[in-house]
């Protein structure tokens, strides 16, 4: 990638920290987090676990970290994990939930990303002669269903559903905060029906580095002995947390500016003859269907737009905090000549 | 089960010993297996191989352990299994793939249990971001399909596509002797090509307990380590292995008989009302669909008919040489009432 | 092997089945055992559940497999295992518990195969720092340590630890036969006190095939889903049961002659200038130091007595009911030649 | 902990980031390492892999990470990790490595942390009834025999029996740095011929957080793999690789006032009357036998010196780059008083 990237739409993991990021990071308190004495990853863990509407949070270095603990939090070997079609935790996490927790997806159709709750009843498993189900796990927003949101009452249905088969209920928050910011709800309206939540910062909010896993705070004293079994055991970790605390107070207002962009280029790319479907345009993501999507990304680098395809004719477009309009302009000339 | 059973169709895996199977074992000259020494289990072992046209055998307690084992030596931890959407692997295997191999499955549509060779490729992974795939496995008959056969032709499509990527190719071979059968082919013609055959001899061949895995002499040497782990290493095998070697012999000439019965029970089905797959009924299985499926299935069994009521408007009826003419009509009187 | 075997030492589970056992296994009610029907198999686990004093049994194809499911049982992967050091369970069961259970073992030592309960007390861990125990087992008779007895007082005060620290005890008894009988005790008295019990039938007891898990009815219930998924659901398994049933009936009764022949052995061995630790004589395996062990078994096996190397200077001779005095007479004079 | 800590001698992860690396933090150029593109993260493990002279190296949150990925890579299921009593691997990585990997460890006594060639060599296993041997791992300095050093000639003979066993060779240098720096070596001339390497940077070296895994580059190729699993993969890790950057030029120079402080340490501890085996004072670490270890430790704390009971009668001592003859001095008049 020798030339300039004018435009950098791969995903909303490239941000780089803001100065008031660095700032942060060159100024915190810090501690040995593996004892528990890391005044600013206990800052942080304490916030997030405010904003979520739970007791206790614990801080990782991945998303990718604080689900899969929270799989093996909710599961025993040879279960089930009950979770939409294409939901993260399969298609991208490389298969830990098998190799860790020893346990299988279930899949359950998801039009939109957005999985019907008699669907997840009827996904339960009771027989003696199948795997048992251990956990229900959603995605809000969906990252392969283009960003899309999950409604909150479909939320509250499948929690009846959690409950009354008695099986705990995971979110993988990755881009929760744009589903709260696209619905115009505090955080923990829909994320406080969930046994555990996991949330990114390190995507729309830009930190540099790090997930939060919020939950009771008994799950989250089992979820230590997880994460340091996976070598999420971090030393002074302050130095992130710093970071990641400036993202949760910058992040979320800037969110509503990626969302509208979102359907900037969207319409950009429809007008340009490319197909996309707009009713899976919720929040920061675009897929578009582009024949040769390989061919045409690489096209398009070379030109300094970056997008990732993603299948043989699908491309994705990922909008940030730093991606302004004035970076999207550039883009949509490169992408629409 | 107090009432008097006039036929049970749960599955071919009820029958029980035919008297030259009691015969042959009581008869059968024995040694410890755990030391390879027990002379009626390696004649099985040789015998199978021979009739999959592979070099060598293993003989194991069941199919699940058949088939795991060859899960696990075909792949490392974090890889994908690619196979069939409803394989047995998967639905009746209860998580095993993960627990022992730490491996997903990769599902390919698979219309009446067969899939496009097209999309058995297209499921093959190669990103660094995501699981490698580590096999490919087939399921001849396709048991959750109704039994169904996967075209020879087909069976050599894929195998182009295993060689191309690659990837090993495994045979879920439970009812393989019933797709021989049907399709008027010696067993290693539908066997051969692929790296590692599970042939099950307690379902339609009737013998009490086992199953052989076959492949390369190589690869069942691994796949001793593998049994052994699981708990298969059996001291004096040879009475199951005796009783075996009585079912190949007899069994699959009694083949074709279950499925022209499996025919007249599907048809009378149909004219009873009700809603049967005819396409699907190509072997020994037979689905109908029943409203109320497991309330009508209870009412049957009062009336000495088993069957097993496998989704809440399905169940599954499988002809074995235990049912015979006489008793498929009284099965008929009380299912068609 | 082409010479005739004078006597067969290696272990008590080379033994074939008797007249009696052929004659069971041939007679035998059986059903599919993997729908819970089979009759013989389920009246040998009552009965093994009666001897051992707890409430229900399960039936499998092997020791290590009974094993190795009470172990994914009684823990959550990444705890310990406490166990005596040189166990069935790590020595021969081929790291199933890692790759099952995803635990690892932690060694307390045990002097003639006897841990002492302080030594177990101080193997639990319970720092967040590591790995927390997860259950205690034990071996009676210890086969490495020489087929060796761990007292009735001893088992009572490491069940007191266990149920201090709240820790599931479970008993490796493949051999726990020759532990009742060379104290005089009835089995439950020995086996009464833990969680879960695995009895091996093919072993002194001299069945073909088998061994049954005893505990409590919850527990067997959810040892049968481990069960499958290791493969162990065997359908008319009731074949097998049928032996293991009269092994149960006529065995215990013969393991007295293999102790006082075990005797009668490592003196002769004594005499003729082998080392050997008498104190470990307590039931029917004797250890002798054999300066290049490896050589004089192949040579000893020339002349039809079999035993095995178990180490560059040692050598494992195991006495069964198929070695009466005549076979033991004429292994000694090629062992003393 | 709220009184002043006048000493803080639990372990040499207490550090906090030096003003350097702040600043380092501070201006780091970064990019998203999940796509490789973090020129500062490439820089740190270009850096490390040429000092252990290695091809490539791969960084990770921390040294468990770094570990576990490299028995992973090393090692199949059921395979055993040869390993000394108490390494770190097993000690306090949580059954990572069966739970993860599917595999046991085979204890090698150490003497002050030293196995023997011949006693690595008769752990190897080959017998097809146990599990084969997978990997040779040492750990230099060998923490809990408190920072002892392996000598250079037993690392190239048991090199030698690696290479004759075929077996990959695994080096845990969490502390290596402290042995090359006592040994007066480059770090490559005792890292040179392992396989794989982990190097912590957050221990003696002082850097916040990281640990980088080096070898060949198809090793960390398979090795990327493993960690994404794990939840390694971090987004903008420059920011924490520019501090590991900065460790690695100003550490090692200082790790020799901490082995001379460790001395001093040890014998003003000598003076005061504990027990301590000075032939095991190497590097940076001080064992002391201390009756009511945990009671006394508690006491010392209220005084401001914190220190780990370690055992019932056993506390550990680190030293490191922030305690300085100052910080020592108030310490041993707490500690000798």
């Amino acid at each position: 990638m020798t030339l300039p990237v004018l435009a950098d739409l791969r995903s909303d993991t490239v941000t780089t920290p803001t100065p008031a990021m660095r700032e942060a990071m060159a100024q915190a308190p810090v501690g040995d987090d593996v004892y528990g004495e890391d005044p600013t990853v206990n800052a942080l863990q304490a916030e997030v676990a405010r904003l979520t509407g739970h007791e206790a949070g614990l801080f990782m270095p991945s998303g990718t970290m604080t689900n899969q603990v929270a799989i093996a939090l909710h599961t025993r070997r040879g279960e089930e994990v009950i979770c939409a079609e294409g939901s993260h935790i399969y298609e991208w996490e490389l298969g830990m939930m098998a190799t860790f927790s020893g346990v299988v997806p279930r899949f359950v159709p998801a039009p939109l990303g957005v999985p019907a709750p008699e669907d997840v009843r009827v996904a339960v498993r009771r027989s003696v002669h199948q795997s048992p189900s251990g956990v229900i796990v959603l995605e809000n927003t969906h990252n392969k269903a283009g960003g899309t949101i999950i409604p909150p009452e479909v939320l509250h249905q499948i929690r009846a559903v959690a409950t009354k088969e008695g099986l705990p209920f995971h979110l993988d928050g990755a881009r929760v905060y744009n589903a709260a910011v696209a619905l115009g709800v505090e955080l923990h309206e829909i994320t406080g029906m969930f046994d555990t939540v996991s949330v990114c910062l390190s995507k729309g909010l830009g930190a540099p580095v790090g997930s939060v896993l919020t939950g009771s705070a008994a799950a989250m004293k089992q979820a230590h002995r997880y994460r340091k079994m996976m070598g999420g055991g971090m030393r002074q970790a302050g130095v992130l947390a710093a970071a990641a605390l400036v993202a949760l107070r910058e992040g979320p207002a800037r969110l509503a500016e990626d969302h509208r962009r979102a359907h900037v280029l969207a319409e950009a790319l429809v007008n340009a003859g490319f197909e996309v479907n707009l009713a899976a345009v919720q929040t920061n993501i675009v897929y578009a269907a582009v024949p040769g999507a390989a061919g045409r990304a690489a096209a398009w680098a070379q030109r300094g737009v970056l997008a990732n395809a993603l299948g043989p004719e699908s491309v994705r477009f990922v909008l940030h905090h730093q991606i302004d309009d004035e970076a999207l302009d550039r883009a949509l000339e490169v992408l629409t000549a």
